[in-house]
């Protein structure tokens, strides 16, 4: 298969814009990525479209992808509209990766948007529940609350066995807080302290309101091309795709001692891009709560079981690190709107390794770079989809 | 790219199945396309799961395609959901194309699965409004009602400019009646006459209730491979995958004059195949409403305008036919639950091309043949979708 660069990538801001259809959010990002590649419509031959809640929210079930590109020049194409719950952004570059590697087409256009203040919260988190597998809600169980129960995320075993302390859970809110402060199309731009964090009202104990995502609007895209056609579109330096991998959660019987799905996943992406942990100088990986990030040091092998929170204290994965992690802010400070947020880790590490993230630049300039991203819930299985993205220039 | 075979398919008869939920009707399917093929759960590489309406009618939102396949041993592997209105299917089977042919993987599986009867055809009937874009549903307009009123499909024009009658509308529906009375597997087995479809009730007019495809529950499923490995799991004859083209519809302003869309995405098949509408032996095609066969009879290419009638008063798409169309009854008899449709296309002409189709089975064999699956409504657009396949042994 052929390489594959992202050579443009644009986003609408995060946040809340109660009066912003998909289309309102969608465009922006769709105008920044192609102006950004140096692309025309005419140019793209095929277009993803990521969204996950849209039906439930907004009552387009069907056909999102054209109906958010209808007035964009962007029909006639191929629109292959994908949903993988909060990994449906990272799924839809995975297509127009695919699409490009093969030589189905030479440039492609990767899209997630998602709408999720109708005005109505308790209807948002009734369609989040609505991406895990039903028989949970059946049962009483909601999304967040399974971040506390679930026994591969279990956040009281991991204070039992490794001592780790309501603070500890804090930190990378605390952390991703700071990153967040410095990027102007972050939801939250507001530096955190643990104390503000830990004392916030309790969602599900352990979890505080301030270590949870909040609910998103918000839109990202990235345009991709055979890495040796770049230099048709852009002087820009391309972004080489070194692997882009996706995978489904294992469904589990009591006992099953294979790694998480978040481990394999990740790992088979460092193998087909032919890289070790060791080798990221930045990651923007999946804090949909602030202690997951600590789950994921250990799962993406950035550390041992039980170490995470010393990677903060050491500051490792600071803005001033060795690896930062979540520069952008994370899902918890930039914003999580779900079906968007896999490309809007992608606009951040592009932005990242093209030198061009503004005061959140990380010093030197990364060349090794990882997007990791999950969603859904089944009953006995890790999260539905993972999807990691390693990223050379 | 590499050659890519159909090496196993299946099905879950079509018709009203209110107990089954989306897991009960997709499993036969799942089952029998896996046992078709000779391959077990560990050597599918990639599943991709198409489904339009499970967010509104079953609350099923998200990672519709890993809950169905949960408990299939189908886990771990990347699952990509896939949406594209009546279409979705035919997007599902394109995906599992491009991951074989591109090498991604060695065998994949595509499934297409739907669930309309949920007790309340409203519902259902609402949920079909919210796979045009929603803007035409504030308009008070109706995806049956836009049969009559989209300008390309206009049947009063057809019956001005041409002379066609309610008898020539009927046409296809007693033709594909008959088809589908000997299908076991079809959603209505009954043969019906000239005099019953026009006379049965005006939906909208000039289209009779029998002229449209009912609401349906369904699934169907393929298996595929690269094609130098398929006797590598069974001896029955590989079906190639001579062409697989998605188009999305045209956005047009009024005296565009540029050709439709179903024609445009049938003949970049057709040249994807090298092979000419001449050279087609048997077509499953997208009559969801049972005058749009005679109007894709013109647009595939297989009369003039106007002549769509003359091809069934002349015998050339009965069963008996030179090319016979929808042998599995077409979505009026066979049945249409939207999110499936494409595959079950897919699963006849397999079953036909292999001559296991039974008491309808084409004499001789077909060996190139098509499927042509289209889904969703814009304002001022085709369809939103446009799916073709050309199959070859």
């Amino acid at each position: 298969m052929r390489a594959v660069a992202i050579i443009g990538v644009g986003s609408h801001p995060t946040g809340r814009f109660h009066d912003r259809p998909l289309k309102a959010l969608a465009y922006p990002a769709i105008w920044g990525a192609l102006e950004d590649a140096g692309v025309t419509p005419a140019d793209i031959g095929v277009a993803y479209v990521g969204n996950s809640l849209a039906g439930l929210l907004t009552g387009q079930e069907g056909v999102r992808g054209q109906v958010v590109l209808q007035h964009s020049g962007l029909n006639g194409l191929p629109i292959v509209n994908v949903e993988n719950a909060c990994a449906s952004a990272a799924t839809a570059l995975r297509g127009a990766w695919l699409e490009v590697a093969s030589g189905a087409v030479d440039v492609a256009l990767a899209v997630g948007v998602e709408k999720m203040n109708v005005g109505d919260s308790a209807r948002t988190i009734g369609a989040l529940s609505a991406v895990s597998e039903l028989d949970l809600s059946e049962m009483g169980m909601q999304f967040t609350a399974s971040y506390a129960i679930h026994p591969k995320v279990n956040l009281k075993s991991r204070m039992r066995d490794y001592g780790w302390t309501a603070a500890d859970f804090a930190k990378p809110a605390v952390k991703n807080s700071f990153n967040g402060s410095l990027n102007p199309l972050a939801q939250h731009q507001r530096r955190l302290t643990i104390e503000e964090v830990v004392q916030s009202r309790i969602v599900v104990d352990p979890l505080t309101l301030l270590m949870c995502s909040s609910i998103s609007d918000g839109a990202a895209a990235a345009v991709l091309c055979a890495a040796e056609l770049a230099p048709r579109f852009t002087s820009k330096t391309p972004i080489r795709i070194a692997s882009c991998v996706l995978q489904s959660g294992v469904y589990r019987l009591p006992g099953d001692a294979r790694p998480d799905s978040a481990t394999t996943s990740a790992f088979a992406a460092y193998e087909k891009a032919g890289v070790s942990p060791e080798d990221l100088q930045a990651i923007e990986l999946h804090d949909a709560m602030a202690p997951a990030e600590l789950m994921l040091y250990e799962r993406l092998g950035l550390c041992a079981e039980g170490e995470g929170p010393r990677l903060i204290d050491e500051r490792v994965t600071t803005l001033d690190g060795r690896v930062p992690v979540n520069p952008s802010g994370g899902l918890c400070s930039r914003g999580h709107p779900v079906g968007a947020t896999g490309l809007l880790q992608i606009c951040e590490l592009v932005w990242q390794m093209r030198g061009e993230a503004g005061t959140r630049q990380i010093v030197p300039r990364p060349h090794v770079t990882m997007a990791q991203n999950q969603g859904g819930l089944l009953l006995g299985q890790d999260s539905a989809a993972y999807a990691v993205t390693i990223l050379t220039d």
